[in-house]
């Protein structure tokens, strides 16, 4: 079982896979996945923020780069928490469009149960810089990608996850 | 009855949150309150164009920033054209994210009849500035609390409300 | 018959388009109208990327101001792509709103089969400079005459198309 929920900033997203995630209902535990690197003061804010709302539900893992040799280390369900910091992150570190594409492809073909959170960054005005724009390519490309590999898609808006397949 | 209409710029929200709101049917006619301050030529003109297309069906109020003091004097089903520029105006004038919280909780524990129009102001790309982040970020925020306690939500683009809630 | 996909950027509205214009079974075959001007080198990549997507199945015209009278010189369906462009492309050459929402009303008036393409640029945050602001406006407002004129309208994300109309 494969999921998505994307949505924009602030969207409700997370809340509404983690409760999705919960409600899967595993023998195991499940994981919650954070994406994010500890780059400032605000990042940090908004971790722990997050943290204190997940209470002890989950098993935390911290992967910015590493998504494949993570997950490959449980078989339980999987909160993933984001995709598209995951991709800022490979970006930062030199990796290609490519390179984050069989990397995503890869954690796609895992047995596990995966939900996807995915931070939806394109449908506003289309950025003056070129850096943005590649990232926003990708990041859309990386979407569409996942949500044809996933059972379920939920698009995200004022804290209401809509199935949209 | 509360209700919202939330979409991004131009995609129809005013519009169909007016229709919405005349064919309430109330016995008491229709309140419009505008939150926007009178700031600049080009938000004036905005202002006089929305107003032309109201036409006479809506008795206007402006409350750039006391809401619920406005609100409590009518019976009447009241549009609130909008929450986003609302916040910007309390933001502008200092006020915090918990205050904002706080009278947005009292103005959706009214009796009457109330539709919101918001902006989704998150599904582009993530704002370089922390301001401009944390107008997104509590923006969000308040439009995942008006949809908390609405009986009804509407996602708009190009003129078309979908009914999501 | 009138049909409108929009979507933010890689949202997979081209490719739903594409798809769904080739789906509707015309005796002739399809036309491709692109609007996009040859400015710069990443806009040439973009479009030779696009051209080697659609392979042989449409037959590509370009206009990136004549819509209209480009158009009526086929009876065939016609994927027009996209009109967001197109609106940047009339801004640019001086023409100004009127003209562009006088044009569109002679395109939704021919009786061709036609597919439109449109880029949602409205769900971010409201851009601080006025010109990009009345980009946002007048995409927006075309947005909403196309889509009331459509038989079909489609709202795409991450890839899906879902039917709003």
């Amino acid at each position: 079982m494969k999921t998505l929920f994307i949505g924009g900033i602030k969207s409700g997203k997370s809340y509404s896979a983690e409760q999705y995630t919960l409600a899967l209902g595993s023998d195991q535990k499940p994981h919650y996945l954070a994406t994010t690197e500890l780059l400032d003061d605000e990042m940090n804010e908004r971790i722990s923020l997050h943290r204190r709302q997940r209470g002890g539900e989950f098993i935390t893992l911290e992967a910015p780069l590493e998504l494949y040799g993570t997950l490959k280390t449980t078989e339980s369900p999987v909160l993933i928490e984001c995709t598209t910091m995951w991709i800022n992150n490979m970006l930062y570190h030199g990796r290609t469009n490519e390179q984050i594409v069989e990397h995503i492809e890869k954690v796609l073909a895992l047995p596990n149960d995966l939900v996807f959170v995915h931070n939806d960054v394109g449908s506003g005005i289309i950025p003056d810089n070129p850096l943005a724009r590649q990232y926003v390519d990708i990041s859309g490309a990386v979407s569409q990608l996942i949500a044809s590999r996933c059972d379920e898609v939920y698009h995200c808006i004022a804290g209401i996850a809509t199935k949209i397949k």
